[in-house]
């Protein structure tokens, strides 16, 4: 039986060596680290790291950079850095998938546990670089890749792993939240609220990857992996972004009781074994715990039949609090490597993911209408026809114009997309303006109207 | 190198034999999931768990009861069957502290991992628990002792180990949270309040463990060896319950931005190595994640240096989310068992506790005076006296009488009980009323006032 290796009693153990790919904003948080609190970190967890060599592209300019490391450590030979046989664990922080996967790869094969942050390589090559990684005995560790500081990965699973989970729903992208957040509490527009999230660093100068859906699509994949092994390819994964959003729909939430979210959601459909996984704009109740995080902060609500409602919040981005979640990990595989153990990787199959058509929501609508006598019949008329059935209804008067907005009972989305392109039709319909599912909207639940102030839960 | 114990291709392996002690409400559950579950949990989680034997006091009334297990598992012989050769991992669901720690520390001594969510047993002996477990080389695991079903000891154990953690506050009492919900949401009263907590089985006929903070207290100690190694027994922490609060406090809060919530913390004192390990209710900014956690839910608050601030969230009691917490862990003994491995023990270390007097923070003070001119500057010149700076101030008009409420800038606790002894000492002063910490009001920060929507973050 191996001996406890924090254990103070313990001889002092040999260093685990790091090698470091990648040196941006998280690699230099993490080089950090390792290099100024070697000690402390050795105390409080009893791994005693060293760094032993650290990659990057362009070699001059990072050992040239301010707050870079012994120079002697950069290498622009990646390869070579991971190949060295002084080297036990690698940290990969390239982002992602080339070279990034090869490298990987290697390490693995080379029995080398591996910690990585890069959602986009776990999402498109997970499944088998965790296969390669069992395979070979060694621990492929990705925290940091969902939720920034937050733990999300290792209370899915470990904490839950007999928990049959039933929905999990994230707020897992930063940018998404601080520009919804801007527009909910400030009364920004889209455009306002996206620039100066850019001005901040909190938005790239082209946003497309945050406000298309595509980052958290990334993280759906990942989360629907861990909570129900559904293999799921994240480009596959439905999405809608945030780009359609407008003032005036977040003023209706408001008024409705909701706040709009863009949510990354992985959930057993009619019980399970199928899956729904999906990234879309959703109005959340505002008693509702996510409806609480704000800014550029993250947080996974995960809906489990024995554990009930839980929620993992944090920072989900930035240097420091990514490296803390590296790091963590990094603790976990040097612990593991000494034990010779590995960390238990969930059963994965391939998955079946139910088409979104099949899927049933709540829905709101919003139509721009010409204010005229039997405009609501024939708009009620389309609903009717499809079998969506409208739970309330509010209007505001538009000069001679109008805008209808409803809120319907849980309908099929099929059904739904059928009555929007009946609305569509209509000619006293002048466009189909926002469609937005409602989260925990369930049919007969008391709803909050306009003025009012009734609790739905 | 064992090979990985999930591996799909993996023979079955042996089942892990389970000894339960006590069948209350989460004893009942966990034998529920290990009976009725025992093939789904395989399947995610690689582990094949059998009951072995449910030790209970009254075995007529146990075997008798609606739900009951086999009746050939029951036994009136924990003892017996903590040192059956067929048992492998023994759950401690007694409570309590004796026999619990007799029986929790003879497994260990037999090299059984023990799960318990026993916090009074940690509370008080955990240091010694886990120095024998240590020494043996098994598990003591412990996740559903604090916040039940909320990952809360895995992350601070695991995926905060190299974290420089700062603070830890939690709403770890659900009884306490659920009456003061009712008592800002709804505007009961506290005796009204906990009457209804009653009714529901929210509350014990004898509610004192929960409204006196001590069941808070055993748990922030608890958390308190978990994020700073420190040894603190639960029986030595400083609190103060909620019994106290009145409807016009959580009034006066609400006015002010704020909302009370009953509060386990530890921290850093000064940046460290000192800690201050303490429960009492607190007002807690609107604002603040925390302040959104309503009724018996709970939740734990960390800021760790890098980390930023975390925060975990869900139900803190019940028997299913409570054996949820415990299955997890009983799969994780499993599978380090399996590995010849154990989790890793958090160094400790004698706590240096700070006194309560020497440590600072914003109050709220209510007090009850006769309306008449120089009240104010006799009042002011007490808090003057003992360099406490107030920083709002309002009045009340009661008839003759008036309410004075204040808010003082960050102040030591020691100088504010001495003005409140010479409050009390005014003869103008007739009462002196709550006495509140306020949480997240550093100096400087803009304040809401009555009436106004100023935000503070």
């Amino acid at each position: 039986m191996p001996a406890s290796s924090t254990s103070a009693r313990a001889e002092r153990p040999e260093a685990v060596r790091v090698a470091l790919l990648g040196h941006g904003n998280v690699g230099a948080a993490v080089a950090e680290l390792l290099t100024t609190r070697t000690e402390e970190i050795a105390a409080r967890a009893g791994v005693q790291f060293e760094l032993a060599g650290i990659a990057v592209r362009d070699l001059r300019r990072r050992r040239e950079a301010p707050g870079a490391a012994d120079p002697a450590l950069y290498t622009d030979d990646a390869k070579g850095l991971v190949e060295r046989t002084d080297v036990d664990v690698v940290v990969e922080l390239i982002g992602g998938l080339d070279p990034a996967r090869t490298l990987v790869e290697a390490a693995l094969r080379a029995g080398k546990p591996v910690v990585t942050a890069n959602k986009m390589l776990l999402a498109q090559a997970g499944v088998e670089l965790s296969e390669v990684a069992s395979a070979n005995g060694v621990d492929l560790l990705y925290e940091a890749a969902v939720g920034g500081a937050i733990p999300v990965i290792r209370p899915l699973r470990e904490s839950l792993a007999g928990e049959r989970v039933l929905r999990v729903m994230g707020i897992v992208n930063g940018t998404t939240n601080y520009i919804l957040t801007r527009m909910t509490d400030d009364g920004m527009d889209y455009a306002e609220a996206l620039a100066e999230a850019q001005e901040l660093g909190l938005a790239e100068r082209d946003p497309s990857s945050d406000v298309s859906g595509a980052d958290a699509a990334a993280k759906a994949a990942i989360l629907a992996g861990l909570a129900f092994g559904s293999d799921v390819l994240g480009t596959t994964v439905a999405r809608e972004g945030i780009t359609g959003i407008r003032s005036l729909d977040v003023e209706h939430a408001a008024r409705l009781g909701y706040v709009i979210k863009l949510l990354a959601i992985a959930e057993l459909v009619d019980d399970g074994p199928d899956v729904s996984v999906r990234v879309h704009p959703a109005m959340v109740p505002a008693d509702h715990p996510l409806a609480s995080v704000r800014g550029a902060f993250n947080a996974v609500f995960v809906e489990g039949e024995s554990a009930g409602e839980l929620m993992l919040y944090g920072r989900g981005a930035g240097g420091a609090p990514t490296a803390s979640a590296v790091l963590g990990d990094l603790i976990d595989a040097a612990r593991n490597l000494r034990a010779g153990a590995h960390a238990p990787a969930p059963r994965r199959h391939q998955a079946a993911v139910r088409p979104v058509d099949d899927l049933r929501s709540a829905f709101y609508i919003s139509l721009d209408v010409v204010d005229r006598p039997g405009v609501l019949a024939s708009v009620a008329t389309a609903f009717g026809t499809h079998g969506v059935s409208i739970r309330a209804m509010e209007q505001d008067g538009l000069g001679t114009a109008a805008r209808l907005v409803f809120l319907t009972h849980s309908a099929r989305e099929g059904d739904v997309r059928a009555t929007l392109d009946a609305l569509a039709a209509i000619d006293t319909v002048v466009r189909v303006g926002s469609v937005l599912r409602v989260i925990g909207a369930d049919d007969g639940a008391p709803m909050r109207v306009a003025g009012g102030h009734a609790r739905r839960r």
